[in-house]
C-alpha cells in the first residue's frame, strides 16, 4: 500500500548510506564514523596542487576502497590520482576509545615526492534505535525493516497503542490526558523503544544524540524515558522517575549517550486513533549531531528511523466468546432482568447490572456504547466506543467502564447532527468472511444510514463514520436502516454461530416468512389462534385477522422490500449465498413518525433483536399464536436454530422494552474476547 | 494502491448484480428491469400454501433460469417446487414500450392442479452514466472500469481538472468561485459525463433518475447540465443555458429521462486540488428510484457509479522547453534587463516584463510564484502556484497571469508561519529520474528546510508542504537550506540539460572547487589577480588574499559540508552518480543574521543561480580574477558547460540583484511546456 511520508523523511540516512566528508591535506582531522555507513571523500578535491599520486594506509579496524577501483599492490605503493578518485571508508567494530583508529592519505608529486599527508583519527560508534518491528513482543536489535511499515504475515513494522485506559480508578482521567507516567503499570500500554549504543565512554566534544519527530506526528504521540539517576529509586505512583523526551510541543530532544555497550529504554505513547486526517503511521528519528561552531546549527551525520502504526479499534462479532454481559436495572424491568440473569449465569458468563442511579431510567445499554479492543504484540485491552447519542446513560462508559486496562474513545458531534441512527444498535460487525477472494478475517463493520439518493433521511453522524472507516481493518458496509422508526440495523439482522458453511448464519427479519407461517397456521385450522393472548397491555389479534388485513400486508410487503434491498447488499459485501441466510418470521407495522414520514416498527417482539452468548440465544418472547399450547413463533424459531446446535431462551421484554420500541439486544451489551487473528497480519 | 471509499459506496449496484424482488401470486405486477442486472425471486416465499409444482413462461425478450438448476423439459411442464428454488430473470434488450414483456409463474398443487399465477409485466431499461475512463478524450459507453480508478498505462479512471482559470480577463474571478457557466468556453475546463438511456418514451409513473454524491465529495465538485429546452438558443456568455445539478449544498438532484435512445451531457467541474485531507478521488452516482407510496422513501433499484481523480498540479524542470520568461523592471536594473532581453530574444523565447506599477520595486520574480500545469486527456493549461511569501509582487500572479486557460492556485498561511524559505526560489523540480528501479517520469520536487533535529530553524510553511506532497506525482525531497541567509535551494543547486547519461547534470555550488581553482591560479603565478576589479561598489580582493584568509577558508569548509550533506541526499533520492554532478567554483561567506545565527551568502555572484533556456544559460557574471584578460571563473564555467553543448551568457546582476542577496534565477521565472508523459500513466 502507498503511504504519504512526511517531507523530512528525506533526511533519513539508511544503513549503507554514504556520507561525503572533506579530506584536509593540511592538518589532521578527527572523524566520527557510525557502523553501517560509508564515509566518502573525493581525493582530488583537497589534494595539494600538482598531486599526481597518492597512497593510503590505515589501522586494522579500518577498511577502505578506491572508486573507480585501482590496482593496489601494497599500502604504500603510490596510485595514480584520477580526477574522479574517491576514497570509501568503513570500520569493522565500535571503538573502545576516542580516536583509536587512523587512516592516512599521502599525496605525491610527479616524481613521487611526498607533498602532504591527510590524517584521519577515527572513532567508530554503533547506534541503533530499535522497536519491535517483527511484532513478537520483543524489541530486537536493528531490524532492517524498522523504518517502514508493511501489512501482512510477511509484513513488518512496530505497533503503538492509544493509551486510552486510565491507570486510576478514582479521580480518573484518560492516560492520554495526563502528560506524565502516574504508575509503572502504565508502561505496559506503551511501546518500548530501545536506543542501543556501543563506543567509547563518551561522545567526542560537542557531538550529541537527538530524538526528533515531525510536527504532524507530534500531535499523535509522546515519548518518555526513565531518568537515568533516579531510576533505581523509582517508586510506583511517583512520576518523577520518567522524563518527557518528546511531546506535542517538544519536537526534538537530546538523549544521553551512556558510553561503552549501553541500552536506553524509551516508552512511546499513542495519543490518537487513526481518523480521516491521520493514517496511523508515526515516524521517530534519532540523529547524531556533529558540532560546527557556535552560531552554526549542528549537522546530523547519522539518522536512524523507526515507524509505528497506531493500532485500530476493533469490534467483536457475535461469534466470539462472551466475557461479560451488561444490562440496566430500572423500576419496571424486574421480569426482564430475571430472564437475563438466568440466561447469562446459566451460560456461564458474568452479568453486570447498571443500576438506576447511573442509568437514570435509560435502559438502552446497546445504544450508548460499543465494546471493542486494541492490540499490540505486547498488550491488548478492551476499549469502549462511547456513542454521541448521549442519553441518560451517557456517563456510564467513562465512569463505570474506563479503568486500568479498559480503554475509552469517543467522537464529539454537534447535537443537531446526532440522530437515532447514532445509537450503536445501529453499529454491528459481521463474523470473518471472504468476498470474491478478498479475506476479511476480522469481519466487516455494519452500519445503517438513509438512502444516499435523498437528502431528507437520517444518518449516522459523519465523525463516527469517519472514525469507523479510518480503522481500516473491518471495512464498513452501510445498510439502509432509515426505513425503521428507530432506524437500527439490529432491528432486522443479526449473526449467530454455526457449525458448518462459513461458521455463521445471517438471520434476517422476514415478513414473508411471517405471512407464510401464519398462512400455514390458517390452512391447518389455527386461523383463530391469537397473538398477544393473555396480555393485558396489548389487544389480542387472531391469525385470520392478520391475514385479512390487506393494508397490513402492503406495509409488510414494503418492509420486506427494504430488507431484501439490504439482503442484496449483505450478500454482495459479505460474499453470502442464500443458504447462509435464515429468514425469521417477523411482521412489522408502519407508523407516521414526527417527520410525518412512515417508518416501521416490529408488530410483535422482534425475535432477530437477540443476545448471542455462545450457543445460547436470548430471544424476545414473541407472544405469538399458540398451537397445542405452544407459541408457533417460538416453535418455528427453535426449529430454525436447533439445526445449528443453538438453544433458544425466550425472554419477556414486552412491557419494558418492546413497547418502548426496543428488545433484548437493544437492552443489553456483551463484551467479548478479541480475535486470535492479529490485525497487522491483514493483507491490505 | 489502497484508497478509502466512502461509506455510501456500498449502495452501488454493479453490472450483473442481483436484485431481490417479491413475486406476488395473487395479482399481476409491473416490474422495471435494468440491463446488466438480474432480478431474483424466491419461488417458495410467495407460493400459495400446498404448492408442489410450478412452471414459468415468458415472452421472447425475457430469459430466466431456476436455481438450483432443474430439468426443464418444456415451458409448461411443471417442475417440483423446492424450498430453495429461486427464479433468475434477465432481459436481452431495452423495451420500446412500457410493459412490453411478460413472464408468468404458475403454481400447482399436489395433483398438478393450478393454484395461482404470478404475472410480471416487464419493462427493460438501459442506463449508463459514462465518463472517459480509458483516458482518450472521448466519453465511451459503459466502460466496465468506470467505477474505480487505477494508475498506470494499464490503468483506468476519468480525470477532472480544478477549474482554476478565469474565463474573463476583466473583473475576473476564479471560475471555481463562480457557480454558473459564464462562457461556453468554460466547458472545456470541465469533464464531460454522459447519461445514456434506452427504453420506452417515458419512465413508468413515479420512477425517477437521481444523480447523487457524498457530503465529502460535494466540497470538491459541481455538476452542470444544459437546460434541455433552451440549449439550442444558447448564447455565449449567457449562463442561463445551464443548470446546476449538484453543488456543495445540493447533494442529490433529479435528472431527466428523455425516452427512446437518448444521451444527456453533464459537465463536472473540479473545485479543489488534492491536499492533506483530500486524496483527489470523487465518486458520482446515478440511481433509478422506484416509488413505494406517499410518505415512504423511494427505493434505489439500480445505481451506476463513476469515479474521477482530480488532476494534480505539476511542476516543470529546466529540461523542458521554455515558452516565456518573466522579469521585473525596476528603477535600477536597466543593465540586467538588457542582458536578459538579449539572452531571451536570441534564444527565441518570449520575454514578459513586469513593470514597476505592478512590482512596486519587488524584483524577485522567482520567489512570488511557481509555474506548473494541470492536464486531463481533453485539456491542459498552465497553473501558477502563488507563494504565501506575498512581497510587493503579491498581486502579479492573480492580476496578470490568471486568465482564460491560465489557472491560479495558492495556499494561505498565517503571517507568523511564513519565512524566507516560503519563497519559490526554494521550490524546484528535478528532471525525470529512476531511483533503485523506481521511475519518476515527472521528476521530483525539491524544497529546502531546516534540519529536523532542531526546532529553531526556518521551514517552508506546512500548508504549502502539505499541498506539494498531496500532488503525489512528483514526490518531494526536502533538502537542508536553512544554512543560507536567504535559505533557498536555488542558491546552491540547479539542473541543466545534457546529451548523455540521464539527460541532465546536477550543478552544485562548491567552495572546494572554488579553492581548487584559486590555488591553481596562484600556482600558475596569478596570485595577484583581483576579484571585483574595476567595480566601484565592491572592494577588489586578490587571489592570494583569499587563499591566505584562514577564517574565510573555515567558513567555506562549513558551507561545503552543508552542500555535501545535500549532495548525499540528492544522490540517494534522485539515484545520481558522482558523474551526474558538476561542482561549480563558488565561494560563500558567513554573516550573522537577525537571529544572531551565522548563515551563508555568496561571496561573488552565485553562478549556479542561473536561468536555463534550452541550451542557453544565463549566468550571473561572477567578476572573478582575470587571466590574460579573461575572467577565470567564467572560463571555468564555460569549459564545464561546453562539453554538454550548452552556451553560457554572463549577465551583470551585481548591483541590482547580487548585492541584494539574489541573482539571475531569483530575478526571473520561466514558464515551460508540460511533459509529454501523462501523469495518470504513473505506476503508483
Amino acid at each position: 500500500m502507498s503511504q504519504q511520508t512526511s517531507a523530512i523523511d528525506c533526511f533519513n540516512m539508511k544503513t549503507d548510506y554514504q556520507r561525503t566528508f572533506r579530506l584536509d591535506a593540511k592538518s589532521s582531522q578527527k572523524v566520527l564514523y557510525v557502523q553501517g555507513t560509508t564515509l566518502k571523500a573525493n581525493l582530488r578535491r583537497s589534494a595539494p596542487p600538482n598531486s599526481t599520486f597518492f597512497s593510503v594506509k590505515c589501522t586494522p579496524n579500518v577498511q577502505y576502497s578506491i572508486d573507480p577501483p585501482t590496482q593496489v599492490t601494497s599500502h604504500l605503493s603510490p596510485i595514480t590520482l584520477d580526477g574522479k578518485s574517491v576514497l570509501l571508508i568503513t570500520m569493522s567494530s565500535a571503538s573502545q576509545h576516542e580516536n583509536d583508529s587512523k587512516l592516512t592519505v599521502r599525496y605525491y608529486g610527479q616524481n613521487k615526492d611526498v607533498l602532504s599527508n591527510a590524517i584521519l583519527h577515527l572513532t567508530a560508534l554503533e547506534i541503533s534505535l530499535d522497536v519491535d518491528a517483527d511484532r513478537d513482543g520483543v524489541v530486537e536489535k536493528n531490524n532492517p525493516n524498522k523504518g517502514s511499515w508493511k501489512w501482512g504475515p510477511d509484513g513488518h513494522g512496530a505497533v503503538l497503542l492509544v493509551n486510552c485506559d486510565s491507570e486510576r480508578r478514582y479521580g480518573k482521567k484518560l492516560d492520554t490526558e495526563v502528560d506524565y507516567i502516574a504508575k509503572l503499570s502504565d508502561l505496559r500500554d506503551m511501546s518500548e523503544m530501545v536506543l542501543r549504543t556501543r563506543g567509547p565512554a563518551k561522545l567526542p566534544d560537542g557531538y550529541k544524540l537527538t530524538m526528533h519527530i515531525s510536527q504532524s506526528d507530534a500531535e499523535s504521540i509522546r515519548v518518555y524515558s526513565p531518568r537515568p539517576h533516579s531510576y533505581s529509586n523509582f517508586l510506583p505512583g511517583v512520576s518523577s522517575g520518567f522524563t518527557r523526551v518528546l511531546t506535542s510541543r517538544v519536537l526534538s530532544g537530546q538523549v544521553p549517550y551512556l558510553g561503552g555497550v549501553a541500552e536506553t529504554s524509551f516508552y512511546v505513547e499513542g495519543l490518537r486513533f487513526p481518523d480521516k486526517d491521520f493514517d496511523g503511521l508515526i515516524t521517530i528519528n534519532l540523529s547524531l549531531l556533529e558540532p560546527i561552531c557556535r552560531g552554526l546549527p549542528e549537522t546530523p551525520i547519522f539518522t536512524d528511523t523507526v515507524v509505528f502504526r497506531v493500532a485500530p479499534w476493533i469490534m467483536t462479532p457475535n461469534t466470539l466468546r462472551p466475557v461479560e454481559v451488561f444490562v440496566c436495572s430500572t423500576s419496571d424491568n424486574y421480569g426482564f432482568l430475571k430472564g437475563m440473569k438466568n440466561l447469562v449465569l446459566n451460560s456461564g458468563y458474568k452479568l453486570n447490572i447498571c443500576h438506576e442511579y447511573m442509568n437514570r431510567g435509560d435502559r438502552w445499554m446497546q445504544d450508548e456504547l460499543e465494546f471493542g479492543y486494541i492490540e499490540a504484540p505486547h498488550q491488548r485491552f478492551p476499549v469502549v466506543l462511547d456513542s454521541p447519542r448521549d442519553g441518560k446513560l451517557l456517563d456510564f462508559p467513562y465512569s463505570e467502564l474506563l479503568g486500568p486496562d479498559f480503554g475509552y474513545v469517543t467522537r464529539m458531534a454537534l447535537r443537531k447532527d446526532v440522530s437515532s441512527l447514532d445509537s450503536f444498535g445501529n453499529l454491528e460487525v459481521s463474523p470473518p468472511v471472504t468476498v470474491n477472494g478478498k479475506e476479511y478475517p476480522l469481519g466487516r463493520i455494519i452500519i445503517g444510514v438513509a438512502f444516499p439518493t435523498t437528502t431528507k433521511g437520517r444518518n449516522m453522524t459523519k465523525v463516527v463514520q469517519d472514525f469507523l472507516w479510518a480503522q481500516k481493518v473491518q471495512e464498513p458496509i452501510a445498510l439502509f436502516s432509515d426505513w425503521l422508526v428507530v432506524g437500527h440495523v439490529d432491528e432486522f439482522m443479526t449473526f449467530v454461530p454455526a457449525p458448518d458453511r462459513k461458521g455463521f448464519r445471517l438471520l434476517l427479519a422476514s415478513p414473508d416468512a411471517g405471512y407464510k407461517l401464519f398462512r400455514g397456521l390458517k390452512n391447518n385450522g389455527h386461523g383463530q389462534a391469537k397473538l398477544f393472548e393473555g396480555r393485558n397491555d396489548q389487544k389480542p389479534i387472531t391469525v385470520d385477522e392478520i391475514l385479512e388485513d390487506e393494508g397490513f400486508q402492503a406495509e409488510n410487503n414494503y418492509v420486506q422490500s427494504c430488507i431484501d434491498w439490504n439482503r442484496d447488499v449483505l450478500k454482495r459485501e459479505l460474499g453470502l449465498d442464500d443458504a447462509d441466510i435464515i429468514d425469521l418470521p417477523i411482521l412489522f407495522k408502519l407508523e407516521q413518525d414526527t417527520d410525518y414520514e412512515f417508518r416501521a416498527v416490529a408488530f410483535y417482539p422482534d425475535m432477530v433483536n437477540m443476545i448471542v452468548l455462545g450457543k445460547s440465544l436470548g430471544i424476545p418472547k414473541p407472544f405469538g399464536p399458540k398451537v397445542n399450547g405452544r407459541c408457533a413463533l417460538e416453535a418455528e424459531m427453535c426449529s430454525l436454530m436447533e439445526g445449528l446446535g443453538l438453544t433458544c431462551t425466550f425472554i419477556d421484554d414486552f412491557a419494558s422494552y418492546h413497547r418502548l420500541l426496543g428488545e433484548v439486544h437493544c437492552g443489553s451489551n456483551v463484551r467479548r474476547e478479541g480475535f486470535d487473528f492479529k490485525w497487522w497480519n491483514l493483507d491490505m
